[in-house]
């Protein structure tokens, strides 16, 4: 069985779980490649070479050209922070290496513009690009594209989407990257916004064509961070600097098969750790999601006779179920990690087929393209903001 | 004990739900007034008269100038569609009777704002004048307005407030008055959409001062209906006519305290059937509540040890409770219709005691600018659009 | 129409729960005979004419015998403690009237084979006799019934029933008389255990053959009461006496058509307030209820395909739905009184066509020899013990 | 840092499980050893051979003899079925080997007998010995633990487990090992029967005294399988064999400290997949438990104000929650697997610091102790059967 040698570049949050996801992935599926945890990069020594020990690499380098150079690693995989995406995934995409790159694809859409086309010319050479939208991996999210795509909804009326996490409600907690906006591009909005924004567009398979937008930064200066790790930080507490990005923003939009939506990203609603919880209203039925219960999802249909209608919460652990087969028997559920996990299998099945895996660049591209008509209605009095098109020629 | 002498005018689904309300509110409550049916009032008089004897009325009349006439009555209660709400109202405070009026409180600001000037000058003489959003008092939401007023929540950061129907998804539904602009006002927006605002602003005690919108009217072409009752009808579906209100309206909104909001109305979620859903979050809290689920109330308070931090379910069915006292055991459940029960009793407690009653017709009236705000921006692209103020001289 | 002139004994929970229900029959559903709630009877005259007076009773008297003797009296519907059941209600067979007994039938097997002989004797005369198992009536029960008598489960497998209260885990709770073996004959047995060996033996059409039990009084010694009211109810403290009842009984149960099952009555489930849940599973299917949340319905229909079986819950508010056309539209939910509603619908109607409304005595027996089984069983070391036949005579 | 050598026996389901474990524990948790995955043990030679080329093992052998007598090895895992768990572990024991062993310790009092008394002798010369329930190291089990440990739910008045499973209700599934009781002692009983006894004699802190019982076979005869995976198989359908086992098993029992409870396991609740239910209800509080949504808690808590009362659904997804720092940002679940990665580490960590790690192979012998109660139980009229003493010389 060939190799397949992955270099990755980050070590934190994604970092981590992108790790565990490549340690999993032969050991759960079967693959016509092998993964090689080849190296990991990351600016800091210490750190760097403490991840890899922890997280499984075989080696591990500060610099990411280093790690582009090198001839025996076919993957690049971009875990860092948005403001490096797309500098590292073009000069990977040249150098003919595959490029799988976190989400949100870059931090503004000329970025995401110059990275389509620079997948677009390695795919030539035939290197693949993907962004890592995780989320359409879960089973539950997987199986609903499926209900949608085999009409069993009916005309899509209504799309409401909330992301809700309350990590930063303490006006204490620091100003940590994802706060500042030359590294993290926004906030709420690109961290979290974009993963609704791209779940809705695949389950659904409409585009979101216009929106209205409103941002807020509830807390408007916070202490310099000292330390962090995952989501959690600490700050020293005297000094402060400006919070640069939105705390919350909310949305309406249309899609361009007839639905209407709301959607809603924050970062300052108390309670609500991960929820990610979409809803699809159908003429024929309907659609309900809860990330915190990531295996089960709701499921109305409209076509039962009237006495037995209802939402049926199915739980999505049987071998009939997107990726399931491979996992343990009904009922064992699996958790947040596997999303990442299903999202290598399907990223080195495209390698290994040549076929290209999605969300591909252009997807991510769209993406992009409504999160930036999101911060233009924003700054435009909320005022109706057509989303630009993905082909920019096209409109011209 | 005092008699209190009731008139209704209308006798559908409002009219039922009002007269089971009078009818028991005397049996549950103690009550320095007893409350005595005495005349219903409907345009037709076979219609009229059957309903006065099913539901437990001393008369029945067919011109509700008449029910004003007579001497022996001291409240008008108003269940007629929202296009005669200003007349009735106006006219029966001009003679002198308490007025109950069903929401929305009229089809345009203009007609609310003359009805807040005849309870203004009714009030001099003694008459009271209350609007009947009657879900503030379903024993859940007025504790969640308690556990706000009383400081629980901290900073209100984000209210998102669903309204969600079904019952006309079907494009064969036909055109009932609730689909005509001329009788309903609006569609959607003033049947439903106006409860979560008016019970938003009252939780949170603050007031919604700018909006964008988007309104949509999925099914533009219904059959002319042949019968009618509560929500279902049936139509011939032959002869078709235009569908003149909104099927859905969504919006973006921010209140007087701080907070951002987003609201939506619809008739068109599919398997929603009652569905208000509301939850507040703020620096200290949380509040969930789903009218489907009209006994329960979750609270997740931020204060509490981090290790048992989650969301609360309360059964809010404790003599504790706001008006739980009088009803049964803990657990025992009560059902949509006794917010109307609560909403009589507060209303005749008002009366004997000479206390206003809330909400009052300004409350209303600032539910109904709202209302306005959210066409307005509709018809102007979603922009952001200020909602007027109550007293239009103030900001002139 | 013809009247149906009611005389009630008892004035407190449950005459509190039948008179709303008497009240609002007529009001609610078309019947072909008028109740008129004639008279109330209680030991107390302050009392009872207090109740008389709040509860919509024409008149009042402290002697049943004076009820049962009235010419102009219906129907003597049952609500006292269950040591005087047999006496009141075999009385008023004896003369003729229409019996409702409230559950349980009796405090013993003997006094309910003797009220199954007076009710037998009495419907030669015209006489109905019915029992208050009023949850059998509850939309969603009625439903559960509908599918499993459709064959929609398949072969019942498993019954599990928990009935679980926590109004007594205090130990200064009183000394109520529904804590005193003399009044009250059990203690969560018969008062709440009774409801789930009823319901679930009408669900599944299916009778308990034998059990094994275990009874425990947790608490063995309370303050002596003074004052109550519903459930609560307040103690001096110094003077106490002995509890005579179990505070909780757990069983094992074979049903005839070969389903095992486990039952479960307490007042020491600390948080459920009133917890009747019951789950049926069968070779097709299964169904789960809660009385806390009893306007839903769960059902799994293993004959779905395999990707979208789930629990399904149904929302019981739809016209299609038992009992519930009369009432609101969809998701309008309807509290736990109209139960009784509902029960004296039937009850009304079995009069009026001469058709023997169930549950019957007969039916009643059953229960009250299932209870019997448990507490011989509890009494000998938990041995199997049959549960007697119906008619004994059968089994001699 | 040392390296831990570990040897499996076992490769199917609990093989795929514990390997997952053993491969991810060094990745997450800082722990003082590294584990080597060194071999893996099992009869069929390719299947094996498979087996560690997919799960990650150095190397494999087809006789576990050969295992225990490597020199590099410090750790037998036994994974293999019930009865031949007491000769693998007494023998690596006997080699001084640290043992984890599956659940159910063994399939008879005798064998764990022994085996306890195996390991009482090798812990003089260093070795270690575990038993494998798992399900006390999930977060939210090990956090209601904590609670009642801390004396939040007061004097503990009720237990109720259920563990409810389906995969064996289509009577075409094959007589697969699970069902033939040489193989696996018992049926529903000890697979997931000795789950629940386990966790909720850890979580109380408290032994079943004494048990009641009912056990049944709904399916005489099955197919003799042709190929099995996880907990799927198939058979051919045409030869038959008697199952030997139960298919459902459900009992009553007391604890030493006061408490009743009600028991059940079984294969038979159709829509059930994994449903291990755990509620425990104390003077001051109760506890809910669902496996099915095994990142979720709930807790009632009686000494909050009245008001404020209910369920309360902890997350348990934050850094002070068992176990949870290592892992993802709060909100981010975990899945059924890592109960084993909790598992394997604190088995290492005991192995590092020389502390017994629990659950010992005394406190599985109390396990087998209570199963075999409740197998004379069922087998002697469900009467009333005391549970032997673990030390059984202390009683004689």
């Amino acid at each position: 069985m060939t190799d397949l040698r992955v270099g990755m570049v980050g070590y934190a949050f994604m970092g981590a779980a992108h790790s565990q996801a490549w340690r999993t992935v032969n050991r759960v599926f079967d693959l016509p490649m092998q993964v090689k945890m080849a190296a990991i990069c990351g600016r800091d020594e210490l750190k760097v070479a403490a991840a890899a020990a922890r997280l499984g690499w075989e080696a591990h380098c500060t610099n990411w050209r280093d790690l582009i150079a090198r001839d025996d690693i076919d993957v690049i995989d971009v875990c860092t922070p948005g403001d490096s995406h797309a500098e590292i995934a073009i000069a990977a995409l040249e150098a003919g290496k595959h490029v799988l790159c976190e989400k949100p694809l870059a931090n503004s859409v000329a970025e995401a513009r110059a990275m389509v086309a620079a997948a677009a010319t390695a795919r030539a050479g035939g290197a693949l690009a993907m962004c890592g939208f995780n989320y359409r991996r879960v089973p539950a999210v997987t199986l609903m594209r499926q209900l949608v795509a085999a009409g069993r909804l009916g005309a899509i009326r209504h799309v409401r989407a909330v992301y809700l996490q309350d990590w930063i409600t303490d006006p204490e907690f620091p100003l940590v990257w994802r706060l500042q906006k030359e590294k993290a591009g926004s906030g709420a909005l690109g961290d979290i916004g974009a993963h609704i924004v791209d779940l809705t567009q695949y389950v659904t398979g409409q585009q979101i064509t216009g929106v209205s937008a409103l941002t807020e930064t509830f807390i408007k200066e916070r202490p310099l961070p000292t330390a962090s790790s995952g989501l959690a930080a600490s700050g020293n507490g005297t000094v402060t600097g400006p919070v640069t990005v939105d705390d919350a923003a909310v949305f309406l939009a249309r899609l361009d098969g007839g639905a209407i939506a709301t959607y809603e990203a924050t970062r300052f609603a108390m309670g609500r750790k991960n929820a990610l919880r979409v809803e699809i209203n159908g003429s024929l039925g309907s659609l309900v999601f809860d990330l915190e219960r990531l295996n089960e999802l709701e499921y109305y249909d409209a076509t039962q006779i009237a006495p037995e209608q209802g939402f049926n919460r199915i739980l999505v652990t049987e071998a009939a179920h997107p990726y399931m087969e491979a996992w343990w028997p009904p009922g064992h559920i699996i958790g947040y990690e596997h999303s990442f996990t299903h999202e290598m299998r399907d990223f080195v099945l495209g390698i290994a087929t040549g076929a290209d895996p999605a969300p591909s660049f252009v997807d991510a591209l769209g993406v992009q393209l409504v999160l930036d008509a999101v911060e233009r209605s924003a700054g435009n009095g909320s005022s109706w903001t057509e989303v630009e098109p993905i082909y920019a020629e096209v409109s011209s």
